[in-house]
């Protein structure tokens, strides 16, 4: 496995792959890996000849009131986990590398960056396409992995990629969760006890408003109610949004019809967390 | 030569001759070709193993009182001419296959686009690196062409070349110039009898400049001060700006020192021209 932390020789190696022939799978995380990273590792291993994962804590889509620097790191423990599920390179730049002084473009997509957290974090997808984007100019993947906890990401990376003509594919990967429900996140690890135990009303008020649309429940404000009364019955948890929208443009929806994504996010403390269900379309394929 | 107007045959056509390992050098246009043009069409094709031209008059670099419905085309001329250069691909999209509905995403480059030509067209330059950046993307080249008549075009593509980490390569190659001086321009095809004798004053003004300089003139104001004194003996011109910038980040310079830019924009009638010179640093290797 190699670690390389700088542009040009990551650039070099996934170009000679690329002349090989072989297919390059490529999962970009911040680190502090958790078996959600470990299923798109596994998804891009089963799909790739090689894959890479970048480890890098982007700072542009931290806000100034934001956890940068609190952010985990366990560089050690991440690199035995990407060396024990067959990764060939771990790209790990720091800031410098990947915003050397002088840096002045800007990306991003809107709409669809402006609602759900796009709301309270307002430069956070910017800064998420606008590293992804040299990412992907660095790798130069077949194929990119997500998962899909953070479905909003997902969506606005998927228009981004179909805008800019990128020749490559985004593979969304189910939310893997912890035994009891919650879905995995770095940011777990901020939680006290009785946060964590507090934490599992997200997933709780979700699976709520999911049996209601399994049900047969069209109304989108009847289930985002629910979400919001189960929230309100945890006097540690305080709901930040719940949403019901088209997966086509991430625009609200009134009635349940087309793939529609619910969404939701709590503070627990001063941890905000989100979780989300896709519900695929009525009679259709899903 | 193939003539392409969709996004995936070109990207097909182009990454197999890449896993050929044929170097693909590109010339992106606008159409209604001229000598200018042809320049960077030969330079492509004495560097690279194929080359593709695009044409495409692309809208979102038009500002909303400009003249994208005028902009002058010549499809089977343009056509000849790249057919006789040995041109390989000509990609051309309409505006359709190339912002299909729900388009939503952005690209820009702060600063840089915002002074010289950026202050009178303010979102022409964000619609430059979006074209630009969607076209590298299809095309996939190795190198691409963009004549300095447009200098600040080029500076702010090879910033958000830089800053994107695009793999590959921009050429910048020098104004190609009528007989009398005029720098190349689809929009000298606007000018009436006395616009095109009037328009000679920017070439004009600029050498004087220019002269100024390699005597040993190193005063900003004093060269821009020339051009804007000289344009003003043409009552058919007015000047919009003369200004001297450095070519790191097209700061304005008070004196000439390192990489210097001095470029105006003039209008005669309804065309607006612009030209320019590059001072290489002093002493310097140029």
């Amino acid at each position: 496995m190699d670690i390389l932390t700088s542009v040009a020789p990551t650039q070099s190696l996934t170009a000679s792959w690329r002349r090989e022939g072989l297919r390059v799978g490529f999962v970009p995380t911040m680190g502090y890996l958790h078996a959600g990273h470990e299923s798109l590792i596994r998804a891009a291993a089963a799909e790739n000849d090689r894959v890479v994962v970048s480890i890098f804590v982007n700072p542009t889509q931290f806000g100034p009131n934001e956890d940068l620097e609190a952010y985990p790191r366990d560089w050690e423990r991440d690199r035995g986990i990407c060396r024990s599920l067959g990764v060939s390179l771990i790209f790990a730049p720091d800031a410098g590398e990947m915003y050397p002084g002088g840096f002045a473009t800007k990306v991003g997509v809107r709409g669809l960056s402006e609602v759900l957290c796009g709301r309270s974090r307002p430069i956070h997808f910017d800064g998420v396409c606008l590293v992804c984007l040299k990412l992907f100019n660095v790798v130069g993947p077949d194929a990119a992995y997500f998962g899909l906890k953070d479905a909003q990401q997902y969506f606005v990376l998927a228009r981004m990629v179909k805008d800019l003509n990128l020749n490559l594919t985004l593979r969304p990967c189910p939310i893997v969760r912890e035994p009891d429900g919650l879905a995995m996140s770095s940011r777990n690890a901020y939680l006290s006890g009785p946060e964590r135990k507090a934490a599992l009303i997200l997933s709780s008020a979700l699976n709520k408003a999911r049996e209601a649309a399994e049900g047969g429940e069209r109304e989108a404000s009847r289930l985002t109610g629910l979400v919001s009364e189960v929230v309100a019955t945890e006097p540690l948890a305080r709901l930040e949004y719940a949403q019901a929208v088209s997966t086509d443009d991430l625009s609200e929806v009134s009635e349940i019809s087309g793939e529609v994504l619910v969404a939701a996010a709590v503070w627990v403390g001063k941890t905000r967390l989100i979780d989300n269900f896709i519900l695929p379309p009525v009679g259709g394929a899903g």
